[in-house]
């Protein structure tokens, strides 16, 4: 998606240890427009499947899974990291492994909201090595719902989580796709 | 706001240890339609004092402040509950204790998205102690920026959090208070 590669090269900065850093507009601050834009090109791609439910995870998740429910018209769940008072003990849970945080952590989701007819489509920020998007789609399995597919803002290529999920049959849809970075020129290279 | 009474009414569930459940449209499954009907009166009621930044904090004051920075049309930002790889550090951070979780954390915003020309709306989900909003205000304050006020959902109105940023001269808008929830009968009763 040619607006978001725009986007990443000019709000985007790039530091060593293959650290993308979009928190000007996709995980700290939103821009709340460019956010807009992302949802309906999400939306558009995904128009034709059904989908009735769209599901992230906690926390910069959900500000794209919200206009991308928006756009699709219907309601959204994020998966949570943590057991609060508030989240009763029937829920789906599964193990998922941090990269950013560097820890193994639960997601959970209650019961009640998702189920056998459900369609979902799973969204989130970033994909690097596929945990966040696999525990989702555990998730989805043992709800019994149907998934539609992933979609994702920015992938990063140079880590095999796009490529084993595409291998495994998941309708996959990044758009973008971080082929390389070099934290010295600050250059940044994208798939097609 | 009558709308979100009878929505409370109709799909929220009250638990001993005064725990009101809005997880089917507030914050676990998300009502989007809903949420932006909520935006929209937030919005309304601050749309003559300039806001230039909605402020909220991870997790679910995202989904509320989304479409409240929306239909304001600006950026938002969402404080962040942990030191991540991707923040920098030069933030903005104080010390915030959680009702929900029971525990202390550090609340951290990255300097270079709040300064002194920003009018900051913060806006949450809930209002208990007001020990979030506090934070989020003394963020607001450590940036320089101006607070334009406080907008929450649900405002416990039986614990003091509300009630003490009033008399401190903050703006408070509340779309519901709750006065009194009985966890034996599911009665809930609203201020005015």
């Amino acid at each position: 998606m040619k607006l978001l590669h725009e986007k990443i090269r000019k709000d985007g900065k790039v530091f060593a240890g293959n650290i993308l850093k979009v928190d000007s507009f996709l995980n700290h601050q939103i821009d709340v427009k460019f956010m807009e834009a992302l949802g309906e090109e999400i939306a558009r791609r995904f128009s034709s499947c059904g989908v009735t439910k769209v599901l992230t995870v906690e926390a910069s998740g959900i500000a794209l899974a919200f206009p991308v429910a928006q756009k699709i018209g219907c309601d959204m769940v994020f998966a949570k990291k943590s057991q609060t008072k508030n989240l009763g003990s029937s829920v789906y849970s599964t193990p998922v492994e941090s990269f950013t945080h560097g820890c193994v952590y639960d997601i959970r989701v209650a019961k009640e909201y998702l189920n056998e007819d459900d369609v979902v489509l799973i969204v989130d920020d970033f994909l690097a090595n596929g945990n966040a998007v696999r525990g989702l789609l555990d998730i989805v399995k043992k709800a019994g719902a149907k998934p539609a597919g992933v979609a994702i803002a920015i992938e990063k290529g140079f880590q095999d989580g796009g490529k084993r999920l595409r291998e495994d049959g998941v309708r996959l849809e990044s758009m973008a796709i971080v082929e390389s970075m070099d934290a010295t020129t600050g250059e940044i290279v994208f798939a097609d």
